[in-house]
């Protein structure tokens, strides 16, 4: 089972160094620290586990260092920054793992660019050494790139030539989209094992700067306090600590505080059952800071993030799944109203952009997801958001008989209005009503109006709402023909599907990079037993089937 | 061989029926008459055979038809509309037929919408029965869709729920971006077999109309006629004959008037050496029209599209194709100001259309294209297009020894400036220069100055510009470094290359919606053994791994 959880004291590849507002982030990877005893992580290469500890220093980084406006990615190698992923480690790897792997490293290289963009925690890298593959694509998640010039170093994107396979972590899209580089120069950096260096390196935009290596760390630190001396993080500011998560897995159930699921193996779902928060939020911006990691937002954030993740890593039979909620929705208002008047304090702005990378993990996960909406149920504001993340929902019209409970409502709060954006830069609603973009003004009357199912099917804000009669089969049947379905046909039409409209550089690297990645990992050029991934470092060459498709 | 040459007398499916300013165009296919004898083509289901003369209809109608304001898609059978692909003939194929196939089939949509779009010569389609698939595709791709209001008249995309893959000639992406049809809505259809019909399909934006199967012919000839009436096309204007292409395939070589082509097998390389025109361009639009199918640009881009097909279907080991060219660069300009002069003609309005067209299927093919310019040659505007989308272009610095010729150099025009659009709606000018857009308006200084190496690649628009002493060796290496690299890893690295910046409708087809239907094609699910594709029809259920990827 692959454990999403770690701290700063169990950290085995990195070093996290807070000095004032600038901060070092130290890959230094243990050899024989991989996930499998049967590979070797030489030259900084790294494999799911280095990366679930960066995504945690990430993490603290924002949530327990207000006070850190620049972080400086670094080596803790002599001669070599990272040489990429492990190339043993994804040539034994099973399909769904690398595509698994490659998307939890590309959600965390998101969350860097996040972290620059929206929390004005600027990244940067000193490159010092090799520089190669995955290791240049973590680099060029960072906002600001100085290399070592030097016969030594040097950025390079060798998948193609040495495995057959794309810079698949952002790489190729980062090249176009970000660094802008000139397409007929990206073609023949990506066809060179060797990479480029020095002067070339920054007149192709690959690199920002390249200096003796001699100035690196000095050059750096003082880009890094040009960034920090623009940034609009506080200073002096104290952190919040992020405790373990308690989780406990009983049998099919997984348990935490405000979060339950529970596996339905022959129907391959996992029913997750959202709680909502059992008092008031905290009086004022004081409380909510002293509250720290147990403000209701921040710690179902923090939970419903470890479950994806582990639901996307160890349950992977487990094809639909199927949110609901119990609460008083009240109470989610209120906190929703919570972060709406606190927005401009740096602890809420980070608890709404945790929720804005773990509803979009929904939204790229290749898994159904639907949501059943039922009397008891809080599906308001922030909860809500669930449910338009789904590829359908279904709320119960009326009440089940014998239940005296009122019927279910939802409810809009200002935080479904652009607060979350989802991968491809609109608000679950604008990606909803592209065909009305129109609707959205009118929504906006019905915040905080609880709506009825009836109302909230003629806003279209649900899918179906069948009456207490219909209610059972037809979500039985729904679910029971999800689980008939292809799964990776499945995989296909959502990821189609759900993202109509716009794309950024984002969805880019989801729909069309990572798409021909993925078919690319399954081409027998690659995969097979004379595939280059296979083969290399055996000393034999790869045999390719010649024919382009 | 697959030959793209037909004609409406050679028509085996289709009728093309000409009233006035409104066209019919019929599908009625023939049974037996699929490219291969080993599948039946009932229920007008079709294959490449069938696309290939919808193709050229498209085509004509555009040329020799300008009258034509309106095309009216129908069926010829009596309860059917169309079934999509045909499912044995998929099931037979093997991969890259299977993806060369969708790719022409997603051409000829995107023709048929650059017709209705930029031709003014607009689509509708009446749907008179079970409309299926890639039937409810063609369908998409329409401007207007009327349909039966009976009991037997569907649209629907079965291809999840009966094979295991997507809808993958657009139809996920045209749901979305085109109709923008509600997401849960298109997750709920596309997971239905038997469709969605009369009322709730015009609620849920899937066709424009329904009406009662008497009125469906008057109904949408109504409509084809309001269509009609707000067109541009000229009335009584008389259209221009295209007369079959002659080719003449010899060994490696294959020859048409103004391009030949030369197969070096042992590189897997094909080297394209287009003809610049031998005279200047008629003098007058009379003139042009009396040239016809004879003005070079038309037969030049008549003979392009063609070669690029054959190569495509028919020449699958050749990866890298290598345009040179030869002739009088003042001609190709004196061309490309013909074209300018005359824009508002509809004549030369469908010839720069048909050479953006051509130009696109460069930039979706999956080879490697390189361009290479030497002494004698002629890249200018129009031509100088085949150098900007390549994935990279060598020019020669001065001349080769003993060469009294002038050195290479290559000449912007107008056409350079954003009459060429990429799928991504960019022209390969502004594609290049993403990070510094101020550079297109430098460059318009520059139209019709010849260009040197050195000055060219000042510009950024050449990659590289070796001397004589160099060049052999330099290109020779890249060429077989491009033969020694995994086919599908340089798929993979120049489909993403290719289109930095923003996506469209049409972009997303090829990067999204095609390669995940690729990786789907690839997946022991639908194509193994005992997945979906392979099993359908033999009454044996496929048997899925349930693991999600």
């Amino acid at each position: 089972m692959i454990d999403f959880r770690t701290d700063p004291a169990r950290y085995r590849h990195w070093r996290l160094e807070v000095d004032g507002d600038i901060a070092r982030l130290v890959m230094d990877v243990k050899e024989d620290g991989g996930l499998q005893p049967s590979y070797e992580m030489k030259l900084n290469s790294y494999d799911l586990g280095v990366d679930i500890e960066l995504y945690d220093a990430v993490q603290r980084l924002r949530f327990e260092h207000p006070e850190v406006k620049a972080v400086i990615l670094a080596s803790g190698k002599e001669r070599v920054f990272c040489a990429g992923a492990n190339i043993r480690m994804l040539s034994l790897s099973t399909h769904h793992h690398k595509v698994n792997f490659c998307k939890f490293t590309n959600e965390t290289r998101n969350s860097i660019e996040d972290a620059t963009e929206h929390s004005r925690q600027v990244y940067l890298t000193a490159i010092n050494g090799a520089c190669a593959g995955g290791g240049y694509e973590l680099a060029l998640a960072t906002d600001y790139i100085v290399m070592a010039d030097d016969g030594n170093t040097a950025v390079s994107l060798p998948e193609l030539p040495l495995l057959a396979v794309l810079p698949g972590t952002g790489g190729l899209t980062r090249l176009t989209d970000k660094r802008k580089v000139r397409r007929d120069l990206a073609d023949f950096f990506c066809s060179t094992e060797e990479g480029v260096k020095g002067r070339r390196a920054v007149d192709w935009r690959l690199v920002d700067e390249v200096v003796p290596r001699s100035r690196l760390e000095e050059t750096v630190r003082a880009r890094a306090q040009e960034f920090a001396a623009r940034s609009d993080r506080p200073s002096g500011a104290r952190g919040i600590a992020l405790p373990p998560l308690a989780r406990r897995i009983e049998g099919e159930r997984i348990a935490y505080d405000h979060l339950e699921a529970e596996i339905d193996r022959d129907r391959g779902a996992v029913h997750v059952t959202v709680k909502g928060p059992a008092a008031p939020p905290p009086d004022g911006i004081a409380a909510i800071h002293a509250a720290g990691a147990g403000f209701w937002p921040l710690a179902l954030a923090r939970q419903l993030d470890d479950l994806i993740l582990h639901l996307r890593s160890n349950e992977l039979e487990c094809g639909t799944w199927i949110f609901h909620s119990s609460g008083d929705a009240g109470l989610v208002e209120a906190h929703d109203r919570a972060l709406v008047d606190n927005a401009g304090d740096w602890l809420v702005r980070e608890i709404q952009l945790y929720l804005k990378r773990v509803l979009k993990r929904i939204d790229v996960s290749s898994r159904s997801v639907f949501t059943l909406i039922e009397p008891g149920s809080c599906f308001c504001g922030t909860l809500l958001e669930l449910a338009l993340a789904s590829d359908r929902s279904y709320m119960l019209l009326g009440r089940f008989e014998g239940d005296n409970r009122p019927p279910a409502s939802i409810r809009l709060t200002e935080m479904n209005f652009g607060r979350y954006p989802m991968v491809n830069g609109l608000s679950r609603l604008e990606s909803r009503f592209l065909a009305e973009p129109e609707r959205i003004e009118a929504l906006k009357a019905e915040i905080a109006r609880p709506l009825d199912a009836e109302a909230a099917a003629e806003l279209g804000l649900v899918t179906f709402i069948p009456d207490d009669i219909d209610w059972e089969d037809e979500v039985r049947i729904a679910i029971e023909e999800r689980a008939a379905f292809s799964p990776d046909g499945l995989t296909g039409m959502e990821a189609n599907l759900r993202f109509g409209g716009p794309e950024t550089m984002e969805s880019k690297i989801f729909s069309r990079l990572s798409a021909w990645q993925n078919w690319i990992f399954q081409r027998p050029n690659a995969a097979g037993e004379k595939g280059a991934l296979k083969l290399y470092g055996s000393g034999q060459r790869a045999e390719f089937d010649r024919r382009r498709v």
